[in-house]
């Protein structure tokens, strides 16, 4: 049942974003009664930070034990998810979060944990010798993962095939400029 | 009358984006009849898009002589823009022009203006002898445009005045390691 609830959440947020989220949308889509859709989130907000858990960004388990592959890995993530069916949920969330006192309270701990995920790729780094010390986290992370969204959400739809079949040899481009930008050695030096 | 029309567009376009866009927002916030407004612009979609040329992102006129000059005034115009007044105009755009054919339509020599202006900026700086040659400009836009962009985005409502305080610091961070990751010279060669 969750799962049912979980695709056509994400589904209606991709579409509607907060404004549009509500339980009446979900019950249509699933036949699924609002009661017990009640029953098991209180309030809607509560459903959008289970549904963004479930079915939206997951960078938590990458760690591959390289900062290139981790951050080509992270760089893959939103490639995937930007060039997906629910591409606009990203940018939903970053206004709904700007506007709506409901959504970032509840999707306060998911938020955090991305950027926890994040800082940790670049501190894993650190701390293995391929970054130097006093890296900026932040800077590393601002550049993989904007620079990923600026590229697919600047590109004009007629351009958006050629894009896609490109987008993950760009990744690499991308995260070996960042590398060599931030005096990263390319590989872990050997233990 | 232009002006007081630009300024009440532009606030409307940023509060609701195109869903909330209409003559009859600007005619309450104005005063200026409807009739008048239809006169000067047959559609909606022709006074956002000048509205935009007017109010929104100019960055044609970046030319310093400097690649990483240009770099800082291209990061400067959107850190201003988007932790101005109108910080979600560049977020309803991105929306907007992917989702509505008529924002697509009227805003594509505006939005091709600014994608040149960025590709210019990199061009002139090859010419110059600052980048090696074939260089991508995509690369050097969405390293500095998406990363300036995901740095005032993603920092929280609470942060946000300490962020801004650093923002312009943090923009040298940024570009300069875009041009040590990108091969350029930090400085012209002499001529």
């Amino acid at each position: 049942v969750e799962d049912r609830v979980f695709d056509a959440a994400i589904e209606l947020y991709n579409r509607a974003g907060w404004v549009g989220f509500n339980f009446e949308g979900v019950t249509r889509a699933t036949g699924i009664g609002k009661a017990a859709l009640y029953r098991r989130w209180p309030h809607r907000a509560d459903l959008l930070a289970d549904t963004l858990k479930a079915r939206w960004l997951q960078v938590d388990d990458i760690d591959t034990g390289s900062l290139r592959e981790d951050l080509l890995a992270l760089a893959g993530v939103f490639l995937r998810l930007l060039t997906g069916p629910y591409g606009s949920v990203n940018m939903h969330m970053l206004m709904d979060t700007a506007r709506y006192d409901e959504v970032r309270g509840a999707t306060t701990d998911y938020r955090a944990g991305l950027v926890t995920a994040g800082r940790a790729i670049v501190r894993r780094a650190v701390t293995r010798g391929e970054l130097p010390e006093g890296t900026s986290p932040t800077l590393i992370v601002d550049l993989v993962v904007g620079g990923i969204q600026n590229h697919v959400l600047s590109t004009p739809a007629d351009l958006r095939p050629k894009m896609e079949l490109q987008m993950y040899d760009y990744a690499q481009e991308m995260v070996d400029a960042v590398l060599l930008g931030t005096g990263a050695t390319r590989a872990a030096p050997s233990a």
